[in-house]
């Protein structure tokens, strides 16, 4: 047995890819979910120390007390558990607009990381998050709004109905985002996903559920094209 | 081994429950799905005997043509696939209202089958087929219809959003029907019905994919109250 | 970054809807799965401030406790974990009659959820909590109390099959709602929830599993038409 | 490769267990499904030399017609799809007795080849075939009948809710099968299958769904105890 | 709102059905899962008032702690989960045989309920815990116990490979047990349920997963034909 | 009954929705399935007629052979069953580029519907359809083409791995289009849909099973911002 | 529009990976389902020419019936739907043993899908068709032939207990070929899947359902070693 | 009742199987999992009294901290969560070599389960645990130690895409680990078991998910050919 294997890090973990942002057009992102206080420590200081955007999702609030004497320049968001840094020689004024949609206070967590990682990467972003489709008169309200917006980001839990609505409402890409709020047959988000994938509404396209981050970093690629 | 069980008939089928209409206030209805044409003959002018009135359901036009020169003065509906006669004694000025509403062409067929239902057992009907939520506009437009309506039935396949979107603009229940119409992710109905379960919009129930006559029987039963 | 998103509250929560009594008919109910004792209260002071009716779903006792000191006028109740405030001007004499039917003790959560909504929107209820279909003895002797309500709300775990044997012995509408309860291949509630769909008897509609709530929502709807 | 392989004989089929019914009780019975005349020919003919009982189950009528002429002897039943024949050494007087309960004409099919599966093996059989549980009073009129069979076999679709009812009139075992009848969420006899797993009435066992074979040789073994 | 509704038993809880023995043949049995100690002491006391036999499943060592003082005269297994008690004029010469068969330690506890079971309702009951299908030479070894038993109990976790096995050696009728027992996709003892309703074996039925009591109560009606 | 039910079109059906170009950007465009021939060239006919492009897809070689004397001017594809026209004053230099990915034969059907939609609505359109994740030599030899590409679709059936990978080599959004290709475990693409949706790679959106239309209608809209 | 894009052949298909042998180790392989006869012949001439092994599976009879003037020198065997073809110089003595294991007359065209690959591959095969679960003495008798195998294929259907048997009587890796002979709960073929992945004999690997060709492939991979 | 049966020992547990590794080629393993310190401690000192290797898969650090004082020779690897033990006599030069590929961090645990299963029972290995999809390069990187390997596992969550890369590089048997690393439509580990089965690579075969005991297991068998 080899006598290295005391440690994750040992194993090979934590080798922070720097040179990902040259190939993709992103820094790398710590998903901090099953890693340790350590482990994201770890990452974290080296991402900085390097000079690049820091953007750690899924970061529970208990771990980031542990983090915070460390990493006291980032911010940390309790709504989306994100914590975020941006060095000042990667500060530039924002780009385009993303409207970031969703309905109510159960979805807002996911909203906050999309909007949150859409921003991090240098957009600008509209928050709409009072739109429920039961009560259609307040998302038509927005309607303006979201008309302008080049990317639109719609989250969306339970019946997941409120993408079909919003695209068809606007001339932008559409990312649906189902999220796990609801119970019993919403089976932890099916529900909502299934309903997005079988959008009637032409130019909706999906992320998995809860992933309020990948529906941010899609919207920047968008963005930015 | 008995010797009478060379038919359906002998081993006790095709016994009308004429009885129904005074336990439940509905007569029998037929269900044609799985029934031979020689099936539904017999149970259909025995009804028709018994001066009752007369829904076949899930009827295929190649056993209707069968049927016909018996059942000459039942009407047949191609798009419902409903067999129906309403006897003299039984027609009575249509009480109340009920709205049905779908989206497009392919959810037509149960929503027709919901709305002749509902016209066979005496009720007022308006149908409202041109309403998907990727075009919320056109529902709009129909709103005080909508409002007016004392039960109001839904048709919707793909992401079966319409319910929490009409539910949300009316005072009456909403009866909610998945429909089959899609294709991959939408699993023969299931996504559709997922939705509608897990509505955000009170006051929608609903019913099995498909039941386009479950939904109308319903909301009979609702509007005679 | 905006500097304004330091709480749910910043981020457009906690707006009350209370145009909801005027567009439906009845006003906005607080479901508190997923939501801080703090948001729940701010939520119950506006709609009792308002002079409105409240109605608080899903309210687990620990946090009643912290409450209690701000919404002693509102009533707790630990069977169905709602709280309830009806303002005097509000009280009237309840119409019609909804029964709400369940088998035992298991079940009782969801069926005191679905009574007690029923009642707070000024219906008047009678409970049936001790018919299961493994001894019908004990529903066919609540018969003539089931025949004479208006609307039939069934609540059943395990394997559904209560809402038709019901539907089966009444003229009203029925509305089934499937529990979570039972283990193993109940699913958490979907077991009966298929059942329910699939029922034989006509004029069964569904909601959620364990969502008391839904049903007497909408049997209020139907019962006040 | 191997020269021999020209034919599904050659590979070992075809070999008859003639030494099953020493060691099970019964003799082996012939599944049709997927098997060509010709394979179902040569293994009945074998049987029938052998002096045995012969049962083939899932017996297309189509199929049925090529093998007449071989296997005049045999009775088939159309509606269980059937093949029978018990020779004259084999006959005895029927013991105990069973009760095939089921609802209506789709269930029946499945009914009957339990039913068949019972008596070819020397049970007496009972059948009750017109009592489903939205007709409670139809069950109740059988209820002497079923209280005095020794097993009780309730063969339903949809719901499956039957199993529960029956099963808390009798003292005796009850199996059962749940059977792919229904449409939408019935998802082909999971939801009667699920139901019945799930039934809140003790002593119920499940079989596979449309597997009337099965019950009825269950039942054989449960009898002849 | 009803004065009444302050607690579980004035909404009609608790009302032992001390009738079901004569109906069903075996008295009413405490399914304590979802039940408080109060709940079921009162149950319990009830029942052994009444001189009939206690059985109560699902029962938790810390429950169990807290009813010590008030049930001392009943026996609590620690392995089933189970507290039993037959008072002296209810005990009687165990009868027949029933033969329980389990792998391994993981499914003791399902086997052990379905054990106890049998034997509270007056069967005699062998155990046969150390057979898995990976060394098929420890079933064989069992043959002949398992030959001379009236009913065979087969409890399986994982695969669910057990019963059909066991059925291919033995006369008795097979009542097979899925349990929970696995990890990924054995899916909380799906894969074990599926595999033993398509048991190829002839004469096997089957029960919820983790039902050991469901399978204890069928064995007895079935050993006392 | 209205009398005016004898036909899809008199129920408002083949209202061709001109406007849609104005609101969303793009026309109409044509489902095909379960529509009738007589249907589909009603509405190809008001397109073409309006002077907009026309796209009907799923559109079986059968049915197109009876519209091929009404419509010799729009071009059938056997491959991706489609149908298009663009009309001489809509054609126009295509703008940006928009890569499709594919593996092998099976996929192609769903590659050629998402290229011919970009096509049709005014893309440059790069085919890679020789490109599977176990001989990945062959996808990095696209290398530079990929990298080149605005827009990036990855059309994959069995294990979905492709847009994985490829979303690893550009910077570009990928739109990942799962394919019913496949057997097995595959479920109809569910497999497929599943690995997509739980993409490693960051930037992955996905439509559903089998929907190259809206990959290359979404596309469109990213490709136009 | 692509003026090349006239024929699936145009968009890059057939084109056979000739290299494949020299990475891989085995010539690539032609899965016929969705091809059409000419695509079969044009990669099965191109594979004959090049002089490599030709196994092209899922050959339906009756295309095989097209391609045979043209492939008169490859043996089809319309058990397994294989066409085979060593060429005189590929021909060597086969080596080790591989023991293919089934039950019976459905699942022996998945193991003869098997058996073909490994033999075309140059192993030696011996088949063991006749051996159920349901019948142990069967497989007990094969004992010895299955203890000198290098490696052991068992194909199972309905609940594919065969391979834990199996695994716990051999020392050999045991490959695992769920089928999807059954009905019902089989749910075509995951019943027996998902056995296969809990088996509770260690050692056991699992392939797709049916997927007799990859265990062949996989086995002779090992027995190579 | 059997007075016996007071602990699970008297029921026949924690008897090893010492002749396991007599009839299958390696030692019974002890699966912790539901296992209390002191039924783990009793086998695993058996095991090692009798000079056997010891493996002990699934313990958690807890209960390894109670189980220290009694069992310090073995060794606890906090990673793989495996207690092992090589007596002296077993040692010796381990053989082939055997790779273990994954992706990052959450996969790790499962892959030293496979590592140090294989390394327990005599072979080398190689451990590549930074090898994700989306950065395609890194993997091949390791192209020349992988092509080396005897057999490679590939563990990885999320899409399980890494199993049909590696298997295209390589002429070595894979064994497919699917990890429950991931969310949402994840489903514990089903997103990327399904994928795997459906691999477009031949020669891959799976294990469960989760199952790094099992791929080790089969991967020794093999090696050991």
């Amino acid at each position: 047995m080899p006598a290295d294997a005391a440690s994750f890090e040992d194993l090979g973990f934590a080798k922070v890819d720097h040179g990902r942002e040259a190939r993709r057009g992103f820094p790398e992102v710590i998903f901090c979910q099953n890693k340790t206080a350590e482990q994201i420590k770890a990452i974290a200081l080296s991402i900085m120390k390097n000079g690049s955007v820091l953007l750690a999702t899924r970061l529970p609030r208990e771990i980031y007390d542990e983090l915070k004497p460390d990493l006291g320049k980032a911010e940390y968001c309790p709504i989306s558990r994100t914590l975020t840094h941006v060095p000042p020689k990667k500060r530039k004024k924002p780009v385009g607009r993303i409207a970031v949609v969703s309905a109510g206070t159960s979805d807002m967590s996911v909203a906050e990381e999309a909007a949150r990682t859409a921003e991090v990467f240098g957009n600008r972003v509209t928050r709409i998050y009072d739109a429920g489709v039961a009560g259609i008169h307040r998302l038509l309200h927005h309607r303006q709004s979201l008309s302008s917006a080049r990317v639109v980001i719609v989250v969306a839990g339970m019946e997941g109905a409120l993408p079909s609505v919003v695209a068809g409402l606007v001339k932008a890409p559409v990312i649906a985002v189902p999220t796990s709020v609801g119970y019993g047959a919403s089976f932890g988000g099916v529900a909502a996903l299934l309903a997005m994938l079988n959008s009637c509404a032409s130019g909706v396209t999906v992320v998995n559920i809860d992933n309020g981050f990948g529906a941010g970093y899609a919207a920047s690629m968008m963005n930015r094209m």
